[in-house]
């Protein structure tokens, strides 16, 4: 499956006194990072709000290999792994070079602005499913 | 002007890796600091919005005098400096036992729900007015 | 296997535009439940990390079955589910009343403080396992 | 005097119920913005740590013009206004476009290793000498 990489430079705000980047602060990296993957294959994040889409987080799962660090510069990588009915399951990985440093998966689920369980938005499935025969 | 307090234990999460409270977090403290400060003057800020009143932050201005710890049990302390019009400032302090660590106004301004900017609830005032004759 | 509760309130600060606490911060809610769980067992983090003990998280599972709102008073809770060689798995839970919202385990490992990967502290074994007998 | 700028997208994580960016989060802003500023003049704060200086914040003052909202790519933007003796002020602004929404200023005081406060790097100085001529 293609993956998407963005930059990110550690600031001192996510770091913590173990001279590290907190656990939590790698969910906002996986933010970070799966929007910009949506972007990258046509599907802004906001954009899908504004036509009545959200994708409220079901599930995260984090292993953490090693830690980053202030100053680091990152790479936040992401690809779909799975796109059917109303869930969308994203990889996360944060890169240091080579190195993995943490990687884990989120599940959302696509609900509409009755907060109604819905399919995911049919474009959205045709990009992923675009991407994955490439 | 009496003043209100409440608790605080810091968690790691707070902490940056100088060993120290990150300083936007004292922010963060401000915030709950005026809320149990508002909830126990009998206007809980959650009610206000229910009311269709809003209190966005115009500005704020902090001086770190000393630095909080991990796991530290902070004092948070709140009163009212002024309350006129739209405009609501709020001190703040953050302590540890009897010493100051930080403190910072906040300056609100109160607008109603199409975002115009409002004269404070007139019982807000009053519940003010009150306090300062204690 | 007896379970430890704490309260917290819910800051503005914890929320995000789909007006429910964002899903990275259920994280921190958990780390400030195990430190008061350990504390509750007489082992401080900060002592530990005193004596030389650190505790990085390896992995991290959460599960949101419904949403945390701004205000909310939520109940924080933790009980230890493994503890055994360098490895201490901790289960917690958000609840508001008796709903239970975000579930999720935090696996710890100990290492010194030469970073090298260590038996936890005998003390909080032999804790543990009166806490399990209880 | 000259001023630095770099970009930031606004993720979901700084977002409030509000549907704003939560009014701390601008001071992480101010600090991304002037460790780019620092090193865009060959000062790497973080190699400033690894010579043993240290710039703890003393004051922070911020004025609220406009918010910034998710997906805004925003401009950050510092300068430096003071550099004098142990003492380092620096103004930042953040932009959406030409708009102005955010502006405030940091005092920076510079310690050493040994917590005693201490003169500037000689090197910064110079080079903020030379950006004043610019």
């Amino acid at each position: 499956m293609p993956y998407f990489d963005c930059s990110y430079r550690v600031p001192y705000a996510d770091t913590d006194q173990m001279q590290v980047v907190y656990y939590a602060n790698y969910l906002e990296y996986f933010e970070r990072s799966r929007t910009e993957m949506l972007r990258s294959i046509g599907f802004p994040y906001s954009e899908m709000e504004k036509m009545g889409f959200f994708l409220p987080v079901r599930e995260a799962n984090v292993t953490y290999h090693s830690s980053a660090c202030y100053d680091d510069l990152l790479t936040l990588r992401s690809y779909v792994s799975e796109a059917r009915g109303a869930r969308l399951v994203i990889v996360s990985e944060v890169l240091r070079g080579d190195e993995l440093l943490v990687s884990g998966s989120v599940t959302l689920c696509c609900i509409n602005s009755e907060h109604k369980v819905t399919r995911l938005p049919a474009k959205l499935l045709e990009a992923v499913k675009l991407l994955s025969k490439d």
